[in-house]
């Protein structure tokens, strides 16, 4: 079992969807990539900041999942970050209403010493100079570096973007982004000019359409799980994430055959995810119905065609 | 072996996509339903009309790959049925420029005698009384019936649609064809209300998203093959469809488990459709290129996560 450390906001979300809204509740990428991972029982370590308006109750719900928190800074003083969306009646696209960055404005992540060794480093969604600076404290090359990222930055900070993405092995990133970044509409050509950016795996998210992961000349494809509805989505590409992260940590195995496996207990996570709202479904997810959906998964995708 | 007989279009085509255009071609639901069909060598036979301006060569390459076309109705001093399209740069739209029915607004198929007791159907995009017209000739009730409808029908014809697909098997239809003939915008919904109406499997084509086989509580996934660049979509609906129906008249076998092969195999031939304007890549396609792209199909999505 390999070490991972985890970096990303933790936050609160207020979300609106066809089914309902809630108040502000516990959101944020790290917080959805520690979930998924813990279910990997690997020794994780978030590094993040809140503020002194965030319950102590959250904090240790996290711990309780093995979690290290040591990482995560609380500036008593300050107020946590605050995200506000709500989702249009396909639930595919969202408008976002209200962001307050709060202490994420000055964040300067310190990961703890005794994960500065970590195997596995997962950068979760966040500025990518700060995501670079997670990578300049580990004292020696990382096995495996995944980053996730979104359009904001190719917006706001592609330079920044660029030169940490040269520093990973694997980037989780969805189709329209793929896209932004490379001006390519292919998602083929887009995973190749990605691949020529650093990044020997690329992985592209299609939401309710699965998960693509290239490597070179190698193409994998994990569907999404069809769904009769979806309740949120928010969190569920975190979750995707965080099941790939945790899946690899606990194999140790980063080898393209094994990444498949990893790509489809994201997907197979990232299906509970969106079940209910925020971290709620993650937080009662038991290691059974896990089981129950990877065979869902297999029974999905698997066909029995005979080549000789 | 099983009889296979295939109603729908032979036509001219006359297609616009960002790589070029061409003047008047083969094509027509039929066309691309048998050449896709006739990579099984099935005893298949084409029931449809044409016009005296249908070149002679173009029936001899069908009748070159064993398709009967003795129900192929020639009406010398009538044109064959055009259609004439052009693609938006995503591949994924395309407006209409031209239909000019012709022959087709008069078209009374007549299934050849000695296919009255065949024992798959495939009901190609047509009018949906034509099509029932076609099972109306049957001489027993056929082992399976693949119904190809498309929007257009649900908008000028949905009585006559809701009447003949009472009676069919199978029914293929892309997505947002399955959202608009149900008003339920989950696909797994959507094809629960499509059960309902008769078709006891259902297929969702999904384009460049793969397509999804369903059967009360069973669904399969099937990818479309990640692809580079796709040079004409035209077709491709009708290859999907003329796969599936090929492999299930060669096996005979109309399980589910069966089912997904065809479904696997339908997505195959598809891909080979899209790299050419119209037929052209069909028309030249080898059985070791579907096997090299098989394989390719199987890597796409097979992994391998034990579970006991």
């Amino acid at each position: 079992m390999s070490k991972l450390v985890i970096v990303g906001t933790v936050a609160f979300d207020a979300i609106e969807t066809p089914f309902g809204k809630t108040d502000k509740i516990l959101g944020g990428a790290a917080t959805f990539i520690g979930l998924a991972a813990s279910h990997f029982n690997v020794d994780s370590s978030i590094v993040s900041i809140v503020g002194g308006d965030f319950p102590q109750e959250y904090l240790d719900s996290l711990e309780n999942r093995n979690i290290d928190i040591s990482g995560v800074e609380i500036v008593k003083e300050g107020k946590t970050f605050f995200w506000s969306g709500k989702y249009h009646n396909d639930m595919n696209s969202r408008d976002t209403l209200i962001t307050e960055l709060n202490v994420l404005a000055d964040f300067n992540p310190v990961v703890p010493q005794e994960y500065r060794d970590a195997e596995i480093v997962m950068l979760g969604n966040l500025h990518p100079a700060v995501q670079q600076s997670v990578l300049n404290q580990m004292s020696a090359k990382p096995k495996l570096v995944i980053l996730d990222t979104m359009n904001f930055w190719m917006d706001s900070a592609l330079d920044d973007l660029h030169n940490v993405i040269k520093n990973v092995d694997v980037i989780t990133i969805n189709d329209e982004e793929a896209r932004q970044l490379t001006g390519e509409y292919s998602l083929v050509v887009a995973a190749n000019k990605i691949h020529e950016m650093g990044p020997k795996y690329v992985v592209i998210k299609k939401g309710e359409h699965g998960a693509l992961l290239f490597h070179n000349e190698n193409v994998f494809y994990a569907p999404a799980l069809p769904l009769k509805e979806v309740f949120d989505p928010t969190g569920a590409g975190d979750t995707f994430a965080g099941g790939f992260a945790g899946y690899i940590a606990k194999t140790g195995d980063i080898s393209f055959e094994n990444m498949k496996n990893a790509v489809i207990y994201g997907s197979t996570l990232a299906s509970f995810c969106v079940e209910k709202f925020g971290t709620e479904r993650m937080e009662s997810l038991t290691s059974q119905e896990v089981h129950k959906r990877l065979q869902q998964f297999k029974d999905l995708t698997q066909f029995d065609i005979k080549l000789t």
